[in-house]
């Protein structure tokens, strides 16, 4: 597959050792969990500062609490060529999500730095804060922040202890108050690019080591509630219960059914209820309220648009028919994110450059590429990751899938700085 | 609906004064809720220990901690007429459920103190210990002791505090060593009543102020387990998903429909999954794995055998086509207990001589009685509630449904004593 073309003079070994050693900062017993605004969190950045400063790059926190290495350029008026990913996890996940495209950053300018090339334009590796939901409710604070969109109310969200997100923004180092224009306004840098691993089992299946992403799905989120009757389970003879459980199972079959016949269609589709709370949830009672969390996601605004009504009207009059009541109410609804033409094209082109066959393919999962694309051309770079689990203790990339990303990436940033004129 | 015929002389003002009494021995903001072995629970029953003393009743505890209190007969030799209930709560529900069958005894056994009435036989009222499921995992923990069946594994089981089931029968005053041995063995009482709430919609339904149970349904519980894989909800196409709550909902509304679909049949059947947990529950990521609580109540021995059996046989190719395993495992098995036939015919008897119309039915809810039939002859009284709601805050009769029941336990009593032979 590869051809005899000469890679980047990248250290793979330094590039694995910096993996392994993030992942110690975990919490104990509870691999890899290290949440965004923790002690643990903050440990985890004191060494990646020392990384970022030992790979030749000037470190500063941004007001929104974003880790940013800086190498300067030959062209003091140019934008920035900027990557980055995020350090921290979900809880129990994500020994590689996020991690390898802040460390792969590293490594690229650390490669640079040895061999002593100064590109025409500054190169920024930045560790966003916090990607993963953080414990105040928001997702993707720091690239958000970037983009101008962490408005007052996600600030004055506050987490189990009272803390609202402006003050453990504040707590971190970062200047909330200094959030309300964006840091990084539209058409201020050169271009961003990403690497991240799918997340999925599709590079996995098709044997392939780099994906390409078109675009990032929308996603829209919404509570669904089915509202009956709590009864004693053993008085209440079958035909007069109104059992909100009954109603629930027929909505997780209509919504899952909606979307597999989908899947013969020109987009991609999925729609999961991941989250349900029963009342009074004890074996000996009716339930007789159900909450439930519906996340759709897709490349097609037009199906966002009309996935959970769809299904809601498919299956309102059988719930109904149990004397059940059923509300669906939107939480969030955010729109597919299209990844730069010409960056695809471009990544494309330093895949085949170095001998890696590729995809493209829309990535499922939410980056903060979404909120980089605000501030100027947009690209990912999938690599393949172990039965195309993410987000669970066993989630695992070979280092070899790792270093073939990180040559595409380093071939990424070369591409963009030849080919991107210079202001 | 009443005839002429001269009623008991009971005092319907304290007989309700007591209820409401008792009720306010609630946790504050969670009413009504007085758990077995709470604080709450000790001054409930100091209370309760006066009430017996101003009926005329002779008060001890006995070793399985039960309440009891007694009224001597004539007849030295004469085994006890019985009646009771109890005074412990689910979370946040059970004003009467229960209550009222301990008050209503202190009030049958009050009149005929003021009366000056004395029995052929003893006559006890007991408050049994924490018939409701205990933070120890225990139902029946009184009566189920009475009948020598509160062996040492149940003895040996903790609540959340680590505290075993013994220790807190030791806590309240009872000799958790003294239980070995049925403290009311086969052939200990002449009989034993126990005047309830319906718990369900039947009588209310039919506009019938007495039903007489012809028997306690037998209960089977079972844990049912689906394991799928948790999956990224973003990046795990729908065709390659092994969804657990996909699989979950097949198998609640396969349950559901087997019950109903025996509604025209011979026999009461009610099957209810009224406990779920989902891991991870987080609204993006695919459910990896369901457990749920399916519990079956029936008077028929053979439907309790297989129902569970012949859902998951319904079930299982539909669920496993999902890439799912689904495991069903017994947790209990409680045969139907019938009541004993003279019982039912003598209490029907007794409200047809106070003018009352009544029912024959089932009950659906187990009881303090199913134990107490291991000591002699038992019946079950049940008056209306409204709209059959039980195990909630909203539970409710009036004091007119309770002075009806109080009357047809006060004349079924007095019917016992007259026709009971004295060894």
């Amino acid at each position: 597959m590869k051809t005899a073309k000469t890679m980047p003079a990248l250290n793979p070994t330094r590039l694995w050792d910096r993996v392994d050693a993030l992942a110690q900062y975990t919490v104990p017993g509870q691999p890899w969990t290290r949440r965004a605004f923790s002690d643990l969190f903050l440990q985890g950045r004191a060494w990646l500062r020392a990384e970022f400063e030992a790979a030749g790059l000037t470190v500063h926190l941004d007001a929104a609490g974003n880790l940013v290495g800086r190498r300067e350029g030959r062209n003091p008026g140019a934008k920035p060529i900027v990557t980055g990913s995020h350090c921290d996890t979900v809880m129990s996940g994500g020994r590689f999500d996020g991690i390898i495209g802040v460390l792969a950053g590293i490594e690229v300018a650390h490669a640079l730095h040895e061999q002593g090339i100064t590109l025409e334009h500054p190169f920024e590796v930045i560790d966003f804060l916090s990607e993963e939901p953080s414990d105040y409710g928001i997702s993707c604070v720091g690239s958000r922040a970037l983009a101008g969109l962490l408005d007052d109310a996600m600030l004055n969200e506050r987490d189990q202890a009272g803390e609202t997100l402006a003050t453990g923004i504040a707590r971190i180092g970062g200047k909330p108050g200094a959030l309300s224009m964006p840091l990084r306004p539209a058409g201020s840098t050169a271009a961003f690019v990403e690497l991240h691993i799918e997340q999925g089992p599709v590079l996995e299946t098709n044997n392939l080591p780099i994906g390409i992403a078109t675009n990032i799905v929308g996603i829209r989120r919404f509570k669904v509630v089915v509202d009956g009757q709590p009864d004693h389970a053993g008085t209440t003879p079958m035909d007069i219960r109104r059992d909100a459980l009954v109603g629930a199972a027929r909505i997780i079959e209509a919504v899952n059914g909606h979307a597999r016949r989908m899947l013969d269609g020109p987009h991609y589709v999925v729609a999961t209820i991941g989250h349900l709370l029963l009342t009074p949830n004890a074996s000996n009672a009716v339930p007789g309220h159900v909450e439930m969390m519906l996340e759709v996601r897709s490349d097609s605004p037009a199906v966002l648009e009309t996935f959970a009504e769809d299904v809601m009207s498919e299956v309102r009059a059988s719930v109904e028919s149990l004397g059940l009541q059923l509300a669906c109410t939107q939480l969030s609804n955010s729109l597919p994110t299209d990844c730069t033409p010409f960056m695809v094209d471009l990544i494309e082109g330093a895949a085949r450059a170095l001998g890696y066959a590729s995809m493209r393919m829309p990535s499922g999962a939410g980056h903060d590429a979404v909120y980089l694309a605000k501030s100027g051309p947009m690209g990912m770079i999938f690599i393949p990751c172990l039965k195309g689990r993410s987000h669970c203790p066993e989630e695992w990339i070979e280092p070899q899938q790792l270093l073939d990303g990180t040559r595409v990436l380093y071939e990424t940033v070369m591409a963009l700085d030849r080919s991107l004129a210079v202001d």
